[in-house]
């Protein structure tokens, strides 16, 4: 049986969790992409190198973080977090938002300049999703 | 260094997994969700109860799968099969695919009966999403 979760376990499995699918629209088609993220309660935040999903939401800023946890096929619980992008160019905003996106990380310390290198180019996005609605269901979850 | 996945690689891991995240568009907002499929090559089949997605598919026939697999934020493989919405409803065909569908899950045996219940149900939306393109990219695999 599916369920509706309640706004605090959604909230608490966002949390928790630095796994997403990051749904957007290309030209009014869907495209979906696995991104790491931090969720702070308002917003989720995002690193990327510029590519298809930076251009999408750009132009069409509507965005939606799907986060689950799926034992089998009939046990799952799976949140949608949806927002609006919005990027960070703020030097020390994005400095603050990739540091704690890499500490969140569970490999951090032993590739840890590998990952400042990598991840904090110039070119590197950093941007968050201001969520304005989260639901989650579940099934025959305890 | 990310790099884009040849067109076989790409349709060997869609046909290994049987776990995608399934995008679709609406009311011009993305929407996204966990599925089930089987991948035989042209179609990517799934079975659903009535639903938003399911609504959201009958009006709005894009739909992008993603399937992945991530050992952390630096090793992924990912891939996007893009195509169109067709609901199967003859009786025999639904049949084949529930069957083939089922037959595809690790615990089919143990609950076959439960499954058969619970999936097979005549509210039980079968479908198929008809692949016109695939794309995959891979970061650091090997």
């Amino acid at each position: 049986m599916i369920t509706r979760l309640h706004q605090e376990e959604s909230r608490t499995l966002l949390r928790e969790g630095n796994l997403a699918r990051l749904g957007c629209v290309v030209a009014g088609e869907p495209y979906v992409v696995p991104v790491h993220y931090l969720f702070d309660d308002d917003c989720i935040y995002i690193h990327s190198l510029p590519g298809r999903k930076i251009t999408a939401l750009r132009a069409h800023p509507r965005a939606c973080l799907q986060v689950d946890e799926i034992k089998d096929e009939f046990h799952w619980r799976s949140v949608l977090a949806f927002g609006s992008y919005e990027e960070i160019t703020d030097a020390d905003e994005r400095e603050r938002a990739l540091n704690h996106l890499f500490a969140r990380l569970p490999h951090f310390t032993p590739v840890e300049s590998a990952m400042t290198q990598v991840a904090g180019t110039p070119e590197t996005i950093v941007f968050r999703i201001r969520i304005d609605a989260i639901t989650g269901v579940s099934e025959s979850w305890s």
